[in-house]
């Protein structure tokens, strides 16, 4: 799939956090696909219409900006191209647990790229959020990740030590990954903007072209940890090795994991 | 000319996009320029007056950053310094074609650095441009840039993969730079303050002030690309080579290039 | 104390500028603590709920940010977690200084943590500020700094050529440091959400933990100086040692260094 990426070369329209938006559209470029990054209303619907998918990211929410996440993603929807949510801190406040469900509720969302206390927040279980990171629960990811796609009919990535992927009926496992990726902020915002670029170049279940985004992300991230003695330079090393990486890389690193379980 | 940046040390008010914030204000430290990054239409005025030269640009534009781009383009003109204006994206939206069109109305502007297609937009001609990357058109560039700097009495920059500089008279290519710049966010951006700090620093022609910025420019890229296997580390090491970059290395690399055309 | 950083992992609520909004937050996860970096009014308060310090920096700021601010800084007064103010460029508009105090006058800080330019204007004192930067002027910073630090009962860090602490009554000089920390943006950004993250860790007198938190913060500067040849690459080297600089490092550094002055 990340042929298709490269030879597509897919516009995406990113509307994002202040933190991540430098980190977000060079990972994009490196990645081969083409940032866009304004998020005023004024231009959200024409800035769309320029993009094959949306990448929404609430991580320095407001008004203004969940206006035009709102314009974009009902533009996004008729047009046809893909959308991802990212509920950044979803549970930390009512501000943004309301603005992810007017979200989920006026657009149709096609992969929701968070952590576990994220998914808890939307699936209104009890999960100790730490600030805006992943927190510590005692939810059962799995059962609640499957449950919230299956009730807003969309994929679910949900990432943390191991990545778990779902359409509300087959789970998928991704054991790719570094501790070290928690350490640089902005990592799970590029990743979802990341899984946006997959899913406007490739055909097919949304599920399946997440999961192997996922697996691109995760095997850069792993070989850039190796490389790198600490966060500063890892964060450049993973750039490099998003521009570097090849399909072959992926296919090779992938026959050592992922798991795969049939659910109803 | 770099001398005079590196004694002068001017101040750079830039107002500016969220992506390219940070990278913009580490590139003219780099350089030995002191950024002022403040965009609020309370102090716009006040931050102007501080500074040698004004960078405006509209990556991610709003209706309050493009009204303190009034405000403080009008405040350059009437203290003589200076302004840049990167109209990124500008054939995108009607919101930033009407912001240029507002700034080159309203603002004397001493630089337009641009790509093709913001160029394009600017001149009326047809351009597909590619969400705010540079697109590809069939519009002959040279005199399209030659004839938005006779309209609005300005010197033109347009950069891509051989840059371009003309005060509506001339015109002179730069054949310097790499591949490997487009690949970063934010490099035309910072290339635009750059410029600002030069025209600055320098008493001149402005196209020909521009033309040594842009060589300046695209030899730390060059260089920087020859070094680094990958956009991460090559963003990081063309911030070392725009601070170790000395005037002989760009009299020596120029040398080997550029084409001076007198029109008229 | 870094120990005590370190294993508390404290959570800073960053309300600050949009050019070192990823350095900051990059800085606070390489040292081990977690970074908030929500600004927006209607979600202030409960994030400041959320974190065990509050950093505030006007480095970008808006009335809206502001608005947030003075509500975070009164909701980490009554829940009595540390504040720490970063008055970025205090001394270049009305409307950065009315800012300023405000929050001085609104809200309980912890620590000032500035540069002699904007000491100066907070003080009153005749200060030729150089944009946002230093400056240079011919106020003499100790009597300066500890006479804000009585008038505002806080402790006052002053970061330059050599960095002083006080609280009012004695003062310590830390002269670890390299002068290429001047060329990188959000230095001193960050280096105040490091002084949020010690004054959440530890007990004691906010002083002395300050003087820690510059210390840890200077020797890491020091040692990626001296490692790498230019800024960009300094940048990342430098978030590498804040994640690996020990507490022995600490010690053994500072016994070359420091020097205490029994005051009044």
């Amino acid at each position: 799939m990340l042929n298709e990426v490269q030879s597509k070369e897919p516009i995406i329209h990113c509307i994002t956090n202040q933190v991540a938006a430098n980190f977000q559209a060079n990972g994009l470029l490196a990645l081969g696909a083409s940032p866009i990054m304004g998020d005023a209303v004024e231009e959200a619907e024409e800035l769309t219409l320029l993009a094959d998918a949306l990448s929404l990211n609430i991580g320095t929410l407001s008004q203004r900006s969940l206006d035009s996440m709102l314009i974009s993603g009902k533009t996004a929807n008729r047009k046809g191209i893909p959308v991802v949510l990212d509920p950044v801190g979803a549970g930390a406040t009512r501000f943004r647990l309301s603005a992810v469900n007017q979200l989920l509720q006026h657009v149709e969302i096609t992969l929701l790229r968070c952590n576990a206390g994220e998914l808890a927040a939307i699936a209104g279980a009890d999960w100790q959020a730490k600030g805006v990171d992943a927190g510590a629960g005692d939810a059962d990811i799995e059962p609640l990740a499957m449950e919230v796609a299956r009730r807003y009919r969309l994929a679910v990535a949900v990432t943390g030590e191991t990545d778990l992927v779902t359409d509300g009926q087959t789970v998928e496992y991704i054991p790719h990954g570094s501790p070290k990726m928690a350490e640089i902020t902005g990592m799970g915002c590029l990743l979802s903007a990341v899984a946006a670029a997959f899913l406007a170049s490739v055909e097919g279940p949304p599920m399946t072209i997440a999961a192997e985004a996922l697996r691109y992300y995760g095997i850069a991230g792993e070989n850039a940890a190796a490389e790198t003695p600490g966060p500063g330079n890892f964060s450049a090393r993973f750039l490099d090795l998003l521009a570097s990486t090849e399909q072959q890389d992926i296919d090779e690193a992938s026959k050592m994991g992922g798991m795969l379980y049939g659910r109803d």
